[in-house]
């Protein structure tokens, strides 16, 4: 049995580890593992010979039970060298990973490959979700990998390719005229009816955990160093919570001595609450005002992020920064990558168009080593018309579950 | 220096490596390897260690220097055990080969990655390709790596995304109305004018190389044993020339002892030639038509294959047979495999239901090892209008490269 724990990331306290995910000061509960029993079987050397994919941390992973493991050949993915593209925007050192050769076409298998992997090994049978698109599918998928049920809300500007693709592995799929809160609202509501466990960005460990991965891999990839800036496009903040996870727990293991990244933020201006939190706190002035998205409907739009202060926090710790880009500059990134060879999704080009600001504003340099992430491919962005039946109450949703 | 040689699949002539893939006979040349050279290096202890793309086995690759590798990180795409889409088609050993997985969303990476490392390391600036798509966004996705130029040639009713995809990855894209074979014409004819390099199917070493490594790779992730059936869909067959090729060197080195695997190539009913000419020949009645296709237009519409005796001279060496398999067999497999948690694009699904077939008629048995060939993902096939100009001949296509 691994031993594992929860730990409040914002008051400290530690407890037993549990299905749950929000400690009663209002923090997020992070797991934590043992660190001498995780080195009893994962070594350094050892690493190279396993499995491509992200359960070659499995001892990371708060998965008793191999047996459980809910796989569809997620994680290790590649490491890409941008020479090239460097050079245009003047960096020496610059690499882009490969997200969107995930299962699903985006790093959201990560979370889900491990989400689901705990709700098997917990025996249950049915999993919800709202989100932006991408989570829903990776849900739909894994959940169908696991012949389990899933239902999933998305706004109803989600890109029609995305709302097929949950439709496709099974998923009850629903519309919503609202964001992604309002979805998960709306399935806070049908919880008891319906017996869906709610698996919304840090709602339970798995999803935190599984995106872990990506930090875990980029050290390994990088040999166990760091590089000096990850620039990574942000909506709820999991992924950014789960790499500096990864690098504090690699700091415990002892397999890292580097400081960590600079974690940077990236969003798109009409929906940009990190930046603006993060921004206007450095400056000392007063908080932002309630946001009422204007941005395109990607995964950087989450109006209100689940622990902001988390993400604020990670980013002071680490040096880093939030920045906004308009879509001009996001569609421009997009050609420029295409140009590389690579097909980046609204969010992955936005770490382009991030970078290049901050390396023109000084706060990035000439010879720092950069990741760049790219979490999706542009082809499920292209316009095509979804089905799913739109809905707009919690009682509009149960009679089409019922029906 | 690697001693590289060519061999004739027909004549079995022999002679140096250069540049072609075209016997005096007829025959396709491919290139050999000296066994002992590549034995030096090439270990099977020394696999577990080596990077998770299919340039694990470059001594087996035709490139000299490894600085003229053109990678985007392809290959060592994840095998998928499935265990209850095995029991539901009445296999106890079934897996897929996730080929979706690859950089451009098909395991067209694999011979691009291969094809224009040749042409790097030969100096040429300019590549062209017949296609009936994905070879297309490959060449222009590889094409854009290594800063060459590209133009591609599709059918008029190639899936609108695909079209986009090309363009986007910066390749002079058009179409035709007409087959991948009128392309690959007008593109002869443009030869001289336009200097550039035809790396359309068996025109050059590379593609049969690059494709190859997905039979390295079933070996080595079977644990240097192989399936007992391998369900393929095929259009101009250098994938099941590369397989094929991959097990007789994997032999040859003594890595591997099991017989080769019965390989299948899968078709769709109104573009058949493989099947319609295996199993006439197999009945011994009279050749078939000349094929005017109906089929959809995916991968596996070709009515003319470049080399279909080497094709069916495979499937009769390895005991294998041609399917045919028609749309809506294929649409149901793409909802099958849906509910499994895999997007496949029409060609990966019409494996499954060629599986389908072959398990029903008695070919494939309960206990057998069965691998299907997911070669694509399905968003990229979902109706989205194509830009790309629309010529009618070479004159056309020379005023649109001048304009
Ligand atoms: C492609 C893509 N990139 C980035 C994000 C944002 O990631 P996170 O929730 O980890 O902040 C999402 C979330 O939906 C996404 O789908
Ligand atoms: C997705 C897909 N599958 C299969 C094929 C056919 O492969 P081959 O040319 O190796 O026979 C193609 C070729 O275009 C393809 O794009």
């Amino acid at each position: 049995m691994k031993s594992l724990k929860l730990t409040c990331s914002c008051c400290g306290s530690k407890r037993a580890y549990q299905y749950e995910a929000k400690c009663s000061c209002g923090g997020t509960l992070l797991v934590t593992y043992d660190p001498e029993q995780v080195l009893q079987t994962m070594t350094k050397k050892g690493m190279f010979t396993r499995e491509a994919s992200m359960w070659r941390y499995h001892e990371l992973l708060p998965i008793q039970d191999k047996r459980h493991i809910v796989s569809l050949g997620e994680g290790w993915t590649p490491l890409l060298y941008m020479k090239n593209l460097g050079e245009e925007i003047g960096l020496d050192r610059l690499w882009i990973k490969r997200e969107e050769q995930n299962p699903t076409g985006s790093f959201k298998s990560r979370g889900f490959s491990a989400a689901v992997s705990i709700l098997k090994e917990r025996g249950v049978v049915r999993a919800a979700v709202p989100s932006n698109g991408n989570a829903a599918s990776a849900l739909a998928a894994y959940a169908a990998r696991a012949g389990m049920e899933s239902v999933v809300i998305v706004p109803m500007d989600c890109p029609g390719l995305i709302v097929a693709e949950c439709e496709h592995y099974g998923a009850k799929t629903f519309r919503i005229d609202g964001y992604i809160h309002d979805a998960g609202r709306m399935l806070d509501e049908g919880a008891e009816a319906f017996q869906w466990t709610n698996v919304g960005t840090l709602r339970e460990p798995g999803r935190v955990e599984g995106k872990k991965t990506m930090g875990l891999e980029l050290a390994e990839q990088f040999d166990w160093s760091l590089p000096d800036v990850i620039v990574y496009p942000t909506g709820g903040g999991s992924g950014i919570i789960g790499m500096w996870k990864a690098f504090k727990e690699l700091q415990t293991l002892g397999w890292i001595t580097d400081p960590l990244p600079r974690l940077i933020c990236v969003q798109e201006d009409g929906c940009d609450p990190i930046a603006q939190h993060f921004n206007r706190a450095q400056a000392r002035s007063h908080d932002p005002q309630h946001i009422e998205p204007t941005s395109s409907p990607t995964g950087m739009r989450v109006p209100q992020p689940p622990d902001l202060p988390l993400l604020l926090r990670i980013l002071r710790e680490t040096n880093g920064a939030a920045v906004t880009v308009t879509s001009k500059e996001i569609r421009a990134a997009q050609n420029q990558l295409g140009l590389h060879g690579l097909s980046a999704s609204p969010e992955g080009a936005a770490t382009l168009a991030g970078c290049k600001q901050l390396v023109e504003a000084g706060n990035i340099h000439k010879k720092e080593r950069v990741v760049l992430f790219n979490t999706s491919h542009a082809q499920k962005y292209v316009s095509h018309t979804a089905n799913a039946p739109i809905v707009s109450s919690y009682a509009e949703l149960k009679a089409h579950l019922l029906s």
